[in-house]
């Protein structure tokens, strides 16, 4: 395990540049870290490109040069392509090396992989982050850490590059483990906040000033504050790929039934959000959730 | 109605001395104005004497020496009770003053209760708040006008003692319709908040590391700062009462019907929060939620 080192001689391969990965990975090189770059669309690396990153041809190619490998891929099976495929990441990297996923997966799979870099004289952490886009871009993302404590302490100095709050959860899968129970908070409020801006336009409501007035009170969210400004401008747009979020919370409902636990608000707003994607929002922003709950009272817009 | 004066020379009758109504009152004596309090219970009125309240034997006499009269009571029953009741606030109000409902009740209640004060020579405005205790005694309540416009500005500084944000919002009722959107943010984020701690617990995590973790990302809200670690500690002590927000929850599915509008999360939540009242926790606060989450479930308490 290599000990912290300026990121000036650090070597960081970095897997997946979507909304989030892109802004991330350009708080990484802004820090000053010698980051190598692949992904499965090449065109969406250019920007980092001329940011200074380098294009790795391969997986195997990224990992082989890197101290440290950041994934943050889309769904599980991406995970376990990267990490595990022949030619993925186990296959390339060095030994000593460190391999941080950031997508949120399922928590077995987390050990999984765990597991099989340890045997390879690799270390694995799982740390799934929260705070969307705009967390992403402002470097004021919750990170939710899993795996060897040591670990997670060498890297810190990278993981302080992309958020404000890094916090060890425990054994590889935690970090996952947490993720799913910020996603299961996101659920009800984003439901809560939907059914308010409903109700409000059909109560005849100023809805600006109805958000105004609730922000201030024990309604206060996240969701709020960032999100129903977007529902009130019909903005859809990601943020948050709705598609991800039903993959999330399946993971957390099958995680649930393995616990023997009931969660009835999750099972519900996991079954509106496939109805979201029924409406051809997979790719919209996870407060598209609106326009489902819209579609159950035959409204076709809400917006004032 | 009265031009604004100096609290020392304006009269408050205030009607209703539960958690939050006792509190509240205090910042009113506190400000300086001359208060008479009655209540149906007239020990929970005691503190308050203390205080420097006089004591009123009836809400006749109370309203009858007030400028202002603000009540906050428990249900909708007890609004009409003290409104329109032949011995009742409507029937002891000198003309010109002007009366406050604070309970979160019926828009349609408030409206008559508007429409009945008018044709007396009465103002009547609906204000009901949000923040809970923790609003009411700090003083920071988010309050929701509706009303005469004029008749709102007049008593702004008094509102301005109980709270730091007064929206106005429409004409009488609106303000109880922004209250009802703000249960319906609050009846998503509660489900979200109780179903995350059990997950969290049967997941193995440390509780109040995963609260950590997620309160600085896209799940921050209200219930996860000031709800949460009373859940951990098992405390399930009001705050707010579950019977009175059944109560919200009910009267904002009464409007839905009414509107032709489905929401499934909100319909959701109120008939988990009929268990919590059917395991006898009426009184309980309403993140006692947990507790009937945690009894589908077949679970008996999972605080670390």
């Amino acid at each position: 395990m290599p000990a912290p080192v300026h990121p000036s001689q650090t070597t960081v391969a970095w897997i997946g540049t979507g909304v989030m990965g892109a802004a991330m990975c350009g708080h990484v090189l802004k820090a000053g870290y010698r980051v190598s770059v692949h992904t499965r669309t090449p065109a969406k690396a250019q920007p980092l490109l001329g940011q200074g990153a380098a294009w790795a041809e391969s997986l195997r190619a990224a990992a082989d040069r890197a101290d440290i490998v950041v994934t943050m891929v889309g769904f599980p099976r991406d995970v376990r392509d990267v990490y595990l495929a022949p030619d993925g990441i186990l296959a390339g990297a060095r030994p000593g090396s460190i391999l941080i996923d950031m997508t949120t997966t399922e928590p077995s799979l987390s050990r999984e992989i765990a597991a099989a870099a340890s045997a390879k004289g690799l270390s694995a952490i799982d740390a799934p982050v929260s705070g969307g886009d705009v967390g992403a871009k402002h470097a004021t993302l919750s990170i939710m850490v899993g795996g060897d404590r040591r670990t997670v302490e060498v890297v810190r100095p990278l993981l302080a590059c992309l958020g404000r709050k890094i916090v060890y959860q425990g054994p590889a899968g935690a970090g996952q483990h947490t993720k799913l129970c910020n996603q299961i908070v996101i659920a009800g409020t984003m439901a809560g906040v939907c059914e308010s801006l409903l109700y409000g336009y059909r109560a005849g409501l100023d809805l600006h000033q109805m958000l105004e007035s609730i922000r201030g009170g024990a309604a206060a969210c996240w969701t709020l504050d960032h999100l129903a400004p977007r529902m009130l401008q019909r903005n859809f747009d990601p943020g948050f790929f709705v598609e991800h979020f039903v993959k999330d919370m399946g993971i957390a409902l099958e995680e649930t039934a393995r616990m023997g636990l009931t969660l009835p608000g999750l099972t519900l707003v996991h079954g509106l959000y496939q109805r979201v994607e029924a409406l051809g929002h997979g790719r919209s922003g996870t407060h598209a959730l609106l326009l489902a709950l819209e579609d159950l009272s035959g409204m076709t817009d809400s917006s004032t």
